[in-house]
């Protein structure tokens, strides 16, 4: 099959690509219809591997994605032969003690798309499990579907929050995951939430998403800005999705007594932490790793109208496009914040 | 001053009604601007009482204001003349020992206005701590603000069913209590809430709200309706608003594995309750008593657009015709969800 | 192999019973030491069934086992043939819903030894998965061991409360189940454990286990009793035990504002529930369905003393007698806690 | 009246000191017995302050205390002259914010015994208020009831964890607060708690207290011997009470996916915090500024067994020998872990 290749380090091919994929019972065959360029692919593109996971063969990138299911295993109940789906692109042991206890996303087992040496999804087709993929409504398009794995890690953080009602909350960082994030905290049950970047496009861009304030921290300080909104008394939660190590020191500065920080972004191994500044808050701390049980909360919080990410969908090109896109992806455009690639018909 | 006064059972007056109260210094003295009518209200004014609550002299009715600070005590830090303000009618002792456990709604030692002999507000001024005066943004009127009062019931609900990201619940009755813990729901993290009567008045007005799918449980089986807008999953949150007995005894029929039920309406004291059913799922069962903590969530979310509570806001009366108001409250008109009064300016 | 069959209601036989396990890879066979008699066994040889469960083939009895293994699966990694071991006797699908979530024993489609048609474990041996076997340390007795699975659902229910240290807990109902919730409970971080029964044999036994105080309640006012012995504030958790129509009525009166009641023990379908009173306290409830994830647990708390089972094994009997074994259970023998089954070496 | 008095660093008086106290109506006095030394009360004689806590006029120091009641204010009601209590040394503002959300504990109004400017108790009376001092049952002593507000740090950082019953518990540093903490983790629900430390004399007296297993990280690797403990798991819960950096860093090594870090003991400002181990655990982190609510709570586990102390009272000094007391105290001699000032009859 056709897919987009990583050869090595800074060499992508589109080229046809032997897979074979045996379906067990409880797979479908999928049909891919978009796939979105995430960071971590464009890592992959440029560096060559991230951490312990390095590029040694030849690999297909891709893991954010939509398509329609064109094959059912003899045991699946719950997907037929053309229905419109997404999927969560990490396959667990269902057997472990992780998944067992509900931390699927925490198995050390689990197989992730386009992460050595699992091939990613800009290819024809995948076989997935059932379990892992999810059934779309009619008003939910392919494009808004490509978007539910990233959405997924924001709609994960805000459930690791345990957002009360009104809570009022703040993202630090207006890349695509802090913007999915703060749409994931409005969505969650945050009245309001104020964004915080250098960077006055993305800036411009989180404020059109809702119920958003935005600082831009080069010309306010963001403690000041935050106690001026919240009367003094600070933020519920901090969802850090910035990986900035300056605004990693800060972090505690702007939450409220017994408030939340929520670790999304990571910014490299140690960080500089405030103890002393956690404690007299006496703050939780959460971390969030992926996302688990979330795919089809994303897809109902799309559907219903609770969270729209049309307005991150900046650009999109063809199957056939897809090298030139990574090459685009790799200079940071500019007023992009997500990119996808529509598969051929 | 002048006062709307419940003389006894089915005996209402418009008339002078001498007050002395003295400002501490850590009190506000308020200006009333807008007082909503609460079933309570009209229950006292039809039946003198309710359980231990009963009216033994003439006593002021009205517990859901707003209005203005018009003399600030010593002490007061937070608010001063001019500003506009809800305010939270139940006052505990703050050196209780569910007042330190920060449940200060379930201190037996509440004073809770309209709550015999405890008088109301349906008049000129009223004198009250700072603590349960929250000021407005300018955005939120003093109608909306009048709706702080009973949204509060239902944003306390939502905040102790634990709302995860995404959920699908179902509030059964659709009378104001329902309606604005349907809107709390939505707020709170709701993807979508199931909204279940027998009145299709109600629920057309329920239809209005947002993200909400209706069911006349006279026309169609609730457990069945709700299957299947949950894959056969079952909601994860339900809120029983109903106070029926028939609704109490199915409740976790449509509940998933692992859901939550809230009661927020009471039926009476003692209901059939399915222990077989809750078993099997391991249902959370919470129980709200007014509530606690959410008077500055509820405003924020007004101010943001999270909530929007003017479709409830069916009627409005001046003082001069607050007795007929009740009157016409008393008859449980169609078609009206919550009917205020205008104080004067 | 020779097993103790319940031929049909009322009638048992220790006869060969032809059973065909195939070992999977992910399987363990273990040879079975001792099983305990519970009062669910009893039920099916006296009753033949229960709710939906009933015995319509000849069926195995038991399922508080421990053994030790004499063969593994090819995947099989943490355990090897001679380890000391027990069962957790429910085998859900790892790939259902419920599963995912790490709710696994509401998984509808658990399989669960012992109840029909599934057979249970009074038999030399039984293929199970390595995932539900737990290893034995050294100073936890095979005896000991088998009564892990009765006090799992004490663990479980413990762990639903959410104890706080320091709590104060009340255990309606001194029979097995009652007496290991007691035990979890203290092992589970409570200060002191109430327990309420009408038998002051059983509530003799009781008062051995630790720090405990017994309340025989014809003798006493429950509530009188708990209030004297918390300052008048309430239990921070109650533990149903009984299946009792009457306790259940009255459970919320001994509870503190914004306690836990847990319901362990079913008495029927449907119960008498005090809406009103759970209420004014915003009482959370717990339902525990079997258990979940706490086998491993319970093992480590036998084997550091935390726990100590030891006075419940109130008998022993010999493979050969279990017969004989069954019928005294069936008569509810007084002081008689627990009674195991020796099985052949 | 006669008080051991800081009068600047290194200058300790056992002298006249007059101190003014008026008794309001929900006040009690109490006439000292026990006083514990802390090392927050050395650290003041030996450095003469702490962050932003300087001693700048003379102040009585001692926080740890317990005594009897002496006299009542007219509106007191749990309490009466005769009755043995243990004090809260820490008095917030019931009006905060803070501690009516009952976070008592992070309010900045709290005044804080032997905090500048606040005096300390070592001295005849005090007057303290109803809600924060607790009467003690016949069998938990004086000593022991001056042992409760270290524990209570221990019993509140226990509380934070979320302990479920059989969790595996690692504390790292053995000194006082390490010591309680261990025991409110034990006496909380963990079923073991390893204890980490570099000095053996210290990991000897913990050994004694339970089911403990010792770690010296001189001459093992600590990561190594929990996982042959834990199967190669982790550590449900780490409390870190060392204050040490090196310790901080390698926080996460030992602990199991989805666990808990509880930072107790304060090291300094910054630590290095290892972000990517946090993650792929989705490790959740609590921190504890001295306590809140636990004070009876201890008092229970005393008087029940739960908790035992009494092993780590290890010197008792008269009141006349208080100086040389400190004296022995700064050297931070060997074997020692609490001493106590007996007040005089």
């Amino acid at each position: 099959m056709k897919a987009l290749v990583l050869e090595e380090k800074h060499r992508l091919s589109l080229r046809d690509f032997p897979i074979e994929e045996t379906m067990g019972p409880l797979d479908v065959r999928v049909k891919l219809h978009t796939v979105g360029i995430c960071g971590s692919d464009v890592h992959y593109y440029t560096h060559g591997g991230s951490g312990i996971f390095q590029v040694k063969a030849p690999m297909i990138l891709g893991h954010e994605a939509s398509g329609t299911v064109i094959e059912t295993g003899s045991a699946v109940k719950t997907l037929k032969a053309g229905d419109r789906v997404c999927m969560e692109p990490g396959i667990p042991d269902p057997n472990s003690r992780a998944s067992r206890l509900g931390l699927y996303n925490i198995d050390p087992a689990v197989r992730f798309w386009a992460t050595p040496p699992v091939h990613g999804v800009l290819r024809p087709t995948v076989v997935h499990p059932e379990a892992f993929t999810f059934k779309l409504p009619d008003n939910v398009s392919f494009a808004a579907a490509a978007m539910v794995e990233p959405l997924a890690v924001g709609v994960h953080g805000a459930t690791k929050a345990k957002i009360k009602p009104g809570d009022i909350g703040l993202v630090i960082g207006a890349g695509p995951i802090g913007l999915v994030t703060a749409l994931a905290a409005l969505g969650g049950g945050c009245a309001r939430v104020i964004v915080a970047d250098v960077d006055d496009t993305k800036l411009a861009i989180a404020a059109g998403l809702g119920a958003i304030t935005t600082v831009n921290v080069r010309a306010r300080d963001l403690t000041e800005a935050v106690m001026k909104e919240t009367d003094g008394w600070g933020v519920d939660v901090v969802f850090e999705c910035s990986g900035n190590e300056k605004a990693a020191a800060g972090i505690f500065d702007a939450l409220c007594p017994g408030g939340c920080v929520v670790y999304i972004g990571a910014s490299g191994e140690v960080i500089p932490y405030n103890l002393g500044k956690a404690m007299v808050r006496e703050a939780r701390v959460e971390h969030v790793f992926r996302y688990a049980h979330v795919f089809p909360r994303c897809v109902a919080m799309l559907s219903s109208g609770a969270i729209n990410v049309d307005p991150l969908i900046t650009r999109t090109f063809s199957f056939e496009e897809s090298v030139e896109a990574f090459e685009i992806a790799a200079t940071s455009p500019s007023g992009q914040v997500k990119m996808q690639i529509a598969m051929p018909e």
